[in-house]
């Protein structure tokens, strides 16, 4: 709860320097990072209000009050039931902290135009310039050492559903079949929600960077990949290994080779001072000297923490500089149509002098045998 | 295929009526709606542009465009990669087939502000007076008899989930291990999501009727409250059945009973020509006679189709009139906290001269040995 003090008052002090007097934040895991609380409100309406130099308050549906309270959030809380007006009462908390605010911040990538609309039919005289989700990406970007004891836990539960996923793959099962192993097994550690649907793909479907699995049957003699991530007390694991089921033709292997390079350069290469972008071009060097250049049709990496939609994105492009705190994925892929596919991923995050991962599974092609 | 051309054509109607010149479509469950392709594009732009007089067109991610023609979707569909501005590209495609749209309908219960914002500035002359979400609610009020077909077989999923989940009973075991074991069968049936998180409340856990399952054991002489659903060619059933495992005590049995009355006092009086309100106290009617009408706490019902969040809405002050293909929930609940929580749901579809339930699990208090 200290931690989320500060990220408040860290907010606060930007409000002050800017001269906002209002920031109405409704990313319910941006509230989730402010508050502790975490709920999908659906239609109805969730909502932190954060002023400069008072006290910040939430409003939520009435059944969700007492939920918001045990989370650990303290400071006020007003409740709306299903047949009253959420933004007249939302209006009338905010006028009794601050009469007539003219200057709001607004998330801008998340508030709908209809409820943005309502708000603004409260406050006729508002501008609403700043765009408050840009703020959230940088509040973001360097995480806290409690942040990282939640991904390193995160990080620990993909690596127990790895062992799950390499155990549950045999002859007669299909893809469908071990993606039910791994969450069955999840759940009956406690691990109710995966942070994103589990993907196993077998021999060439997996060089479909976009695909799912499906209902066709493992076969031997093919690489298998995996991609999936659980959720932590809010905070996410994302992790991706390929192995092999039984023994995979020379292409498969070589382009297996070729990915975990390329993945230990970019590990080898992640530390303080090198750009977004250069550390893209570490990753890609080696698969484009290999010749397989145009077979790896994503960036290297995205940006995690609460979600998997965070700073920095590892492009082309980005001359972000890499910083101690900073977390994101290293994947590189390696996709030829009709063939197979290869993807070896590891979440990070940058140290003083390097970086270290948030998964341990070994990356040194395993072999199974069903 | 031909149901959504039909679906198109009413829009376009719409449009032309209007005297509208675009419709900027958002939502990807309204984009699936037309097009008969979902996909979920996270911070990427997926749209939908309908026009009065001309064929529409889909805007989707690069690695999205088969996808969306695999799907059925048989118009236009332009793709963009992650460096391009979408915005120009969309602003160039809509100039090919009307120069200058002045009146547009946008979806304002779902576009964000800033995609908004990136739309106006692209159409400087252009207003936004129209809300397609308005539109679309009312356009998806009554099934046709394609959807009705979706739904029945969505609703004979959750039949088959039931019939695990009372096997799934045990001493030793959790709530949450029940999820484990409905979800685990269900996906090994093909049915890789469920249209909600699946609930399972035991005792007075089931009092609170936004809870989820917990980690505490089954214990005999309890009701068990389910609550779940599927997702069958994007269309989804939910329904809710309360089971007693061993003999719960007398109060719990009689707060069954009382439901059970209300559920069928409800199904009963579902026809053409009674309104959402009407309904709702016919239900309330019977639990507030028994006494327990303070413990009732919740609308009788929402609308469902392609989600939960449809029309029409099952409550106090809504006179909306039913007629034939509207689809919603019936699902009274008596929750008495700290003692026990009952819920008995079905979704139902008007007929000429009634109403008939997507689910067929016996209603009859069900009792288990474990």
């Amino acid at each position: 709860m200290l931690e989320m003090k500060k990220q408040l008052l860290d907010l606060q002090e930007y409000l002050a320097k800017k001269d906002i007097d209002i920031a109405y934040i409704s990313n319910p895991t941006d509230i989730q990072y402010f508050t502790g609380f975490y709920s999908e409100p659906a239609e109805r309406i969730l909502a932190l209000l954060v002023f400069p130099n008072k006290d910040p308050f939430l409003f939520a549906p009435q059944l969700e009050v007492e939920s918001a309270k045990k989370a650990g959030w303290d400071k006020d809380v007003f409740g709306y039931l299903d047949h009253e007006k959420p933004f007249d009462l939302i209006a009338g908390h905010i006028k009794d902290v601050t009469a007539d605010p003219l200057h709001w911040a607004i998330e801008k990538d998340d508030l709908s135009v209809d409820k943005f609309e309502a708000i603004r039919e409260q406050f006729p005289n508002a501008d609403f310039l700043e765009n408050l989700s840009r703020y959230m990406e940088n509040a973001k970007l360097i995480k806290t050492d409690d942040e990282i004891k939640e991904l390193i836990a995160a990080g620990k539960e993909a690596d127990y559903a790895f062992s799950v996923a390499f155990n549950a793959i045999k002859e007669g099962r299909t893809e469908q079949d071990v993606v039910a192993e791994i969450e069955y097994a999840m759940m009956k550690k406690g691990v109710m929600h995966m942070s994103f649907d589990t993907i196993v793909q077998a021999g060439a479907n997996a060089a479909n960077p976009h695909g799912a699995a499906e209902k066709n049957l493992l076969k031997k003699n093919e690489l298998i990949l995996f991609d999936l991530g659980t959720i932590h007390n809010g905070y996410i694991s994302d992790a991706s290994r390929t192995v092999a089921f039984g023994k995979p033709d020379e292409k498969s292997l070589d382009i297996y080779k070729v990915d975990l390079e390329a993945q230990y350069a970019a590990m080898d290469a992640a530390k303080p001072g090198i750009t977004a972008a250069e550390l893209d071009k570490v990753a890609r060097d080696v698969i484009t000297k290999a010749g397989y250049g145009e077979y790896f049709i994503h960036r290297l990496g995205h940006g995690m923490g609460q979600s998997e939609h965070e700073f920095p994105s590892i492009m082309e492009g980005n001359d972000m500089v890499l910083k101690p705190g900073m977390c994101f994925s290293i994947e590189p892929g390696i996709y030829i149509p009709n063939v197979a596919g290869v993807r070896i991923e590891d979440c990070v995050y940058i140290t003083e002098d390097g970086c270290k991962p948030f998964t341990h599974t070994s990356k040194e092609l395993t072999y199974i045998e069903g």
